[in-house]
């Protein structure tokens, strides 16, 4: 936790209010912050803040701003990735946002086991929200969009995200062409599952405006893959 | 596991078999194979081959080699982490390996807890080499390092790892120099513990040859910082 996110409404007036038990627990044991102390706060889909712990209690922290800046930009980056295994899914959320992904898009696919939207996981997306921008210091929450039918979202909604501006590429291991790098322009990532998308689905994609692009020939877990992509095509951001 | 990985022993006199209970779970229940179906196989610091699988028994399989290929090309890359939480271990090792990383140098720093060099994970690193280059399709185990005393590390054996061909950078949030990216040549790359490097292991590292950039704003966990760095400086290989 570099940054202790709070509701707007906990800092309309002065003294700021901190009272979620899992940030309280994190100030007190983790940190072993006391009164005088400072502390980086940020206010959901607001600025970031250094502030001072003012008062302490067992369920209560209050502070003071000190001073402000807006949050880091996000990257132009919308990723589409295959519903992972559940125990995945937290990972794979809170590490997309603490990279600063614009929009994330959870979608079915072929060998996307079905029990996998039934994970009771999928309720607490936006506690995994909270945890990424968290960890990364950020404040604004990406938009996550979920589809669980693979050709009504590759035909009706994709060709929305694919322009000559903003491009889409699919990391399939066995495309002729890799991957570009150091993009200076916005760009649509889309991940597969394990064991990746079938041929019918890499053609489907391809006909809606999808370049299918190779990463070499070493094959990386979802996770792994995602930052891997990003650090690839974003370095210019 | 996209690739079985066997000792050169097991590949002697055809047939080549697996008997490793781990191996034999995966191959029976992931991937349901019967005999003869084709199965991926590496040979520990050899080739790859495809091969078929010409008998199935409960404790045995036995396979029957079809072609050959080399394993992928290492990422030149010596990676030197401080010594994450146990936890992060695993998976720390694990994505280092399967990204191609040729050294891993695991090192004390005053943020990283006492505790964490007494885990019994530290026993299992062949282990999770192992799960890193199955997951690639690799057969080449990385070089590991472990260094307990940073002073005697960074000033007696990491200059011998910097030169200008292969230059070094820590990354920090508050260096002013931005990472480079695309590299055409090898670079070292240096990352701290959670909560960062202490001003003096940063001033020290400096002295003996290594850069601090910085990957700008966002804070990342490490094993996220690793695979997005290394997309980012190794793009062009």
């Amino acid at each position: 936790m570099n940054i202790v996110l709070l509701p707007a409404e906990h800092c309309q007036a002065a003294p700021w209010v901190i009272d979620d038990p899992r940030q309280l627990q994190h100030i007190k044991q983790h940190l072993a912050a006391v009164p005088g102390d400072t502390l980086k706060v940020g206010i959901r889909a607001g600025q970031r803040y250094l502030t001072q712990i003012v008062a302490m209690s067992e369920h209560r922290i209050e502070l003071q701003p000190i001073s402000s800046q807006p949050p880091a930009a996000k990257l132009p980056i919308t990723l589409i990735v295959a519903m992972p295994r559940p125990k995945v899914l937290r990972r794979l959320i809170m590490d997309s946002v603490s990279l600063g992904v614009e929009k994330i898009v959870l979608l079915h696919s072929y060998r996307v086991d079905k029990s996998y939207w039934q994970s009771p996981l999928l309720l607490q997306l936006d506690d995994y929200v909270t945890l990424g921008l968290e960890q990364a210091g950020d404040t604004i929450a990406p938009q996550i969009e979920i589809f669980k039918r693979f050709k009504p979202f590759v035909e009706d909604v994709l060709p929305s995200y694919v322009s000559a501006e903003r491009p889409a590429f699919v990391a399939h291991p066995y495309a002729e062409q890799t991957m570009p790098f150091a993009c200076n322009h916005g760009c649509t990532v889309i991940i597969g599952p394990e064991g990746g998308f079938i041929p019918y689905e890499i053609e489907l994609l391809e006909k809606n405006g999808v370049q299918a692009v190779s990463l070499g020939q070493r094959i990386l877990r979802t996770e792994t893959a995602i930052s891997y992509i990003l650090g690839r095509l974003m370095s210019q951001f």
